[in-house]
């Protein structure tokens, strides 16, 4: 098959990417190497294409791997860059999808259900209350996926991301970057102290890499065209604690942690059901955290 | 008090306008007349700004009500556009009320709700199904409201408008703009066809357009900061049949109907609750389907 991967440079794309190439496919990057890197996808035999999402012509192909997107942590800094690049590009994306007959996979966030504090685990149907302009434009995408398909017959299977982690994701604090996992390896690889928010007992839904580039292919090759949304999660609270015991022990790590005050708004705990992305793409994850984790570390060398 | 009103040239803003000035405040127009007309603000004594709300600088003051719009129907034939205007102008606004403290009054549209065929009335609890992109940004500006509210203090209460009608509404079938009443009513007096869709049992809520200027002001005077958002309609279902019996009445129409295919798409009923916009901002309607008819028809002359 011929894929298209928006965003393919990136963390989680350069991984798809890879997968997609092994597999035998042919593959199409579209990335404006923002914040992907070409050290992504060092030794896989891609065409690259360095474009911007909301203006580029999307070559004809079977699918398009939407994945292109201005990180949540920049949203509130400029919202209208968010709506320019998240709302366009999908608009872009669903237009091309319209002329060739590709199907789209979007892959979409579980930040759309806000502070998640009704009840657990969130599944799809819980309540619309985005804290951040990237949250809410994601939501509208998937709208944006549903009268595509509706009125254009577009043909889409959507994803709602848990907190993925894995070897490449990346870490810039001094622009408050900071993915949980990553951000405790980096440091504890270069022997600095481990900053943890509060007491250390939220949780997160911790879901490997390869978890999510499984979630959006199967995604890819199931019968959903209606633009139906699943989320790719483990059902699973780990700790902050937690991770910081799993990384010490795989590390090697031995300075305490440092506490400091709760972040503003922190969410308490995370737990996501994937069993909608089960019924609908037969998702299942395959890694726990500390064998996602192990994989991790033994990456970053 | 002094007040900004966004799209003030336009149908429902001039009617604002208008009100506003009457009640002795002092009144800026943001308007960049693309549907809007000088003609709809004669003889009242405002500041009118020609500029774009996507960019322009909004001046300081007590509230701004953010009128200012791309038009549903030409959100699926330019979708980059609508984002561009509906979105990026509200994000324009919040950040002006942001830093002028301004309370922002955003009217939202009650089309969020889809096909409305779960239950009736619908309220604003019913479940998101926007069915055009115009919808979808209408929804995610609430959500940018909300958050603003939430994060910077922003104070906003919010409505949306069931099917508005009044004099001076626009028509302009070539473009497929063909608001119902004023539609009928224009043909009416140029003694051409009308033509109804289906059996013309097809019902809407149909709300004055004075009604909705009450609804606005009230949501501006009203305590309510926290971006919630009431419903501004007449809970009241008149049928298409029935709107051009009321207008052949009050005209002297002579002419049968014409009944043409049923428009896909087309919603078969349309009933919504003000109960939560009468709770929050002492919202009720005082016009009914015919008087406010009667009214539009004598001032079309």
């Amino acid at each position: 098959m011929k894929y298209v991967v928006t965003g393919g440079a990136g963390f989680v794309g350069s991984y798809l990417v890879s997968r997609l190439a092994d597999e035998g496919h042919e593959v199409i990057v579209i990335d404006n190497f923002s914040n992907g890197s070409l050290d992504n996808l060092k030794g896989v035999d891609v065409e690259i294409r360095k474009q911007n999402i909301v203006t580029s012509k999307i070559p004809e192909c079977d699918g398009i791997f939407h994945l292109a997107t201005v990180p949540r942590s920049f949203s509130f800094d400029d919202p209208r860059n968010d709506i320019e690049v998240n709302c366009k590009g999908m608009i872009n994306v669903l237009e091309s999808a319209r002329e060739s007959g590709a199907k789209v996979v979007f892959t979409s966030n579980s930040g759309i259900a806000g502070s998640m504090d009704l009840h657990t685990p969130i599944d799809e149907n819980y309540p619309d209350r985005p804290t951040t302009p990237y949250d809410a434009d994601k939501l509208v995408c998937e709208h944006y996926c549903k009268m595509y398909h509706d009125v254009y017959d577009v043909k889409c299977a959507n994803v709602r991301f848990a907190t993925i982690y894995g070897y490449r994701q990346v870490v810039n604090e001094k622009i408050n970057w900071r993915p949980l996992v990553a951000t405790f390896l980096k440091r504890m690889k270069n022997f600095e102290k481990v900053y943890i928010n509060g007491d250390g007992t939220q949780t997160r839904d911790l879901t490997y890499v390869r978890d999510a580039v499984q979630g959006v292919i199967k995604a890819m090759n199931s019968k959903i065209e209606n633009a139906s949304v699943g989320i790719i999660s483990t059902n699973t609270e780990t700790s902050v604690n937690e991770v910081f015991d799993i990384l010490k022990e795989k590390t090697g790590y031995s300075i305490a942690p440092i506490f400091t005050e709760p972040l503003k708004g922190d969410l308490k705990s995370m737990k996501l059901s994937y069993n909608k992305a089960s019924e609908l793409y037969g998702y299942s994850p395959k890694y726990t955290p500390s064998q996602g984790i192990d994989e991790m570390v033994e990456l970053s060398g």
